[in-house]
């Protein structure tokens, strides 16, 4: 083991394998280009079915990263537990609440993420969506820019957003979509009973799929000549509007 | 003249008596702790009539800053000048708006100065106003994180805000405050109106002696734990409200 400034590496094909099997939350594993063998088969079962991101990567970038054999396997370990959705959704119904989950679609930008997750739990969101691939994970420097917020906030990562989005709104979720193109204002929406929002990547917004799949998409409306706000900046207008009563 | 990543170094004692001469907009002058003689002696009566920063600091951080014989004078030159807030708020008023000044109080970070000035752009902000001490300055980083909005919206520099807020006043402006402490909640104010908003230090918020020179002291609900927004956040969320008409 050795620790990184972003988060914890775990490295070795057994350490790696058992490192799933105890249950560690992985953020990714890094698997050396044309690695063979059984115990790489025996990874590579495993890590399809827990549903874990792998990059394959030159052998080089490996070696740059851990000094000792890592036998060209690394596992960044994430230092916070994802969640289920499914049982996050029931456990917010259960406590009587109407839930608000925070969906963010290929956020990929650490600090945005931290800010986010800070300004989320400030306004009370249930929780954070992330999907599987092309998203900020939490990493140490996302826990440091949300000032704590992600150790107490739970982030579910899903396989795709739209399976996520279909689940929630098959459990009664109204879901709002942050758009440019949108008519819609934010000003104008009602935010009443149980919701999720969509915020979109820092390059193209929310992907147009998920848009078609929405029950609301909402602009905010905007006069100066650069017209296009950060998204922890957008997110935290969004929240705001979105829990005041 | 020597390229920094944060912002261009002018220095030598007469290089730096020039560029205030030639009203180069200079964000702080480092000058050699015990530093004597008759053009270090004119260049104090300089900086203190132009009201530029003055920071003393041991001969090795200058050395280590500049290769070349810096003479115990090292200058900061801003990317972008600064505005007379007098002349700024004439000018909004001659083209028949209200005016609507941000005042940063002690931002000192310059990754929010930037994401704050993008959003005050975004919202068509006219000014922002900053002290000349204790404040974030307009550094290229600053202007990288605003997208560019430094290029575009003025920043004027003041000696003091209480001073600023007095002639804001007395300009017919409205004076806005956010305050943890505050009993008005932001959703419930007012925004017709010429106004200003103060948003305050990431440690400590809007000084005690400018929250009792304001008109409306408001706070921003929040229901988590953390309980503190970012301040870019913060001010993207108020400067949102105050803009809604």
């Amino acid at each position: 083991m050795k620790k990184r400034s972003s988060e914890d590496l775990t490295y070795g094909i057994r350490t790696v394998i058992e490192a799933i099997k105890e249950g560690k939350t992985i953020n990714k594993i890094l698997l050396q280009k044309g690695l063979t063998g059984d115990l790489v088969k025996e990874l590579l079962t495993l890590v399809h079915k827990e549903n874990i991101a792998v990059q394959k990567v030159p052998i080089q970038k490996l070696n740059h990263m851990v000094k000792k054999n890592h036998q060209g396997v690394i596992a960044m370990i994430s230092p916070v537990a994802y969640h289920d959705i499914d049982w996050m959704v029931q456990q917010i119904y259960e406590k009587g609440e109407d839930p608000f989950i925070l969906i963010l679609d290929r956020v990929k930008d650490v600090r945005n993420f931290g800010a986010i997750a800070r300004t989320a739990e400030c306004f009370g969101v249930h929780a954070i969506v992330i999907p599987n691939k092309d998203s900020a994970l939490i990493t140490n420097d996302a826990v440091k820019t949300s000032a704590g917020a992600l150790f107490k906030i739970p982030v579910c990562k899903v396989t795709t957003l739209n399976a996520a989005v279909d689940f929630l709104k098959g459990s009664g979720l109204t879901i709002f979509a942050s758009s440019e193109k949108a008519t819609i204002n934010l000003s104008d929406i009602e935010n009443k009973g149980p919701k999720a929002l969509i915020m979109g990547s820092e390059e193209d917004g929310v992907d147009e799929k998920l848009l078609k799949m929405t029950d609301v998409n909402f602009k905010i409306p905007m006069t100066g000549t650069i017209a296009s706000l950060n998204v922890s900046v957008a997110c935290g207008i969004a929240i705001h509007k979105l829990t005041r009563t």
